[in-house]
């Protein structure tokens, strides 16, 4: 089987270098000419090239690049590809890409790997990046059974955790826990360093521990990805916010009216429900 | 010199357990005759006791009970004590306490370590526990010159990072960074539990990752310390809590007016100022 991977960053030299395990026979694309020359030269890939008809004949293709790139790539390449060869993306948005993915290719399934790294490019792929992480793959009433049933049968070569979710589902569980998250997490941080008493916010600065540290992390992550989370999946985050916004208010009251027992009562079920996501 | 502990849980335990590696002489309370029993058995204390009077001789008082008690307990002991004994606390909230702790007795000065584990009770205390951790310590303007130094040079044996603030300072930084981290991120449990949508709720719980773990990691947390907080420090966490709404909103608008780029720029300011506080 031909694996076509076109970008090849973290995600793409990652899945290139689990696929050539399997013997798998692995065309990867890149725009740069000098990842290209790295990742034939240390065998992350069997070709490379700057010229995505290196990919035309391959029997399944991963969409690699930025979330923005995903959609001119396929338009880029339908007109090339065999009908029966399937095209599948990693982006971490599903329904917006997914409807026109569909359109521009029968043979197109969506897919989410849930992993990553602080680091990007194929510099910081490695070997088993999606094992035992969720990888969401998302099919629509219309997607062939055999591109699902054949993109299925590769990721489970990953050793992920495989989920089927419609593309919807999919953009608002990530957008309760990934992209809201990202919000919140933000606002934390901007509502410290709003303080006015500078020697309060000097004092905070220097006692803040791992609560605070925990709770700033991905509000103080990369503004790229924050920023393509609200764009590509703004509906569902902004209702992820107004909902949040009336549970912060709950408490807020809770806390103006002394009312001990509701915010109590609200605290011991958000102790008993993290587990669950665990 | 002689130390009186009260309290001889996480933080009082491991008080004593460092100070007796400097040799001087432990005086611990316990409510509980098994606690005072253990303590003494294991060397953490010279000398134990169920009863307060044991305390009454020592030149260095430390109050480690829970915070609702450290009035009462300080309320107790101040008839029988030396004028020249020092009295300090470890409460998590200064201001309410410390004016009334030092209108009760002269010689009081307020005390926060801030290290802690998971784990409660004598068993989890350990030594170093509060090594490189901040301790902050916040005389008023009435405090004796001699028992703040006498509390630093203590606190120095511990090897901790001191801090001088008052009691409002202290109480406005802790709301910022430990008491409104702990409402926003239980606020994140209970906006993803009320999600309607049962696929969606389920698929949210398998795919949650680091991002989520981490924001919800002290929402998460023990009730009983996330209600005392509220209740300490009330004021402080609530004018927090505005004030965060006010930068939510914020995003909200930014979002529903598509305007990415005052988006980007809070998600700049906020991947920027993070490393301010660790």
């Amino acid at each position: 089987m031909k694996i076509g991977i076109i970008g090849l960053g973290l995600i793409g030299g990652s899945l290139a270098k689990d696929f050539r395990e399997e013997n798998l026979e692995i065309y990867g694309v890149s725009r740069q000419e000098e990842t290209c020359i790295n990742a034939q030269k240390r065998g992350i890939v069997d070709y490379a090239s700057k010229d995505l008809s290196l990919i035309y004949q391959t029997d399944l293709i991963f969409i690699c690049t930025p979330i923005a790139k995903i959609i001119p790539t396929l338009a880029a390449i339908v007109p090339h590809l065999k009908p029966e060869t399937i095209v599948t993306d990693v982006g971490s948005v599903k329904a917006p890409l997914v409807k026109t993915c569909s359109e521009l290719w029968t043979n197109f399934i969506g897919g989410h790997p849930m992993a990553g790294t602080a680091e990007k490019g194929l510099d910081a792929a490695q070997k088993q990046l999606f094992k035992n992480a969720p990888y969401v793959i998302t099919p629509t009433e219309t997607t062939p059974i055999q591109a699902i049933q054949t993109l299925e049968n590769l990721v489970k070569k990953l050793q992920s955790v495989i989920y089927f979710a419609s593309p919807e589902e999919h953009d608002q569980a990530v957008a309760l826990i990934s992209h809201l998250p990202v919000m919140i997490s933000a606002s934390l941080i901007k509502t410290v360093m709003g303080e006015t008493n500078t020697q309060v916010l000097e004092l905070a600065q220097k006692i803040a521990s791992s609560g605070f540290k925990d709770t700033s992390r991905v509000g103080g992550g990369n503004p790229e990805l924050g920023l393509m989370m609200a764009q590509y999946n703004r509906e569902n985050l902004k209702q992820s916010l107004l909902d949040y916004r009336q549970i912060l208010d709950q408490i807020i009251n809770h806390l103006e009216q002394e009312n001990w027992q509701a915010l109590e009562s609200i605290l011991d079920f958000t102790q008993n429900s993290r587990p669950k996501f665990l």
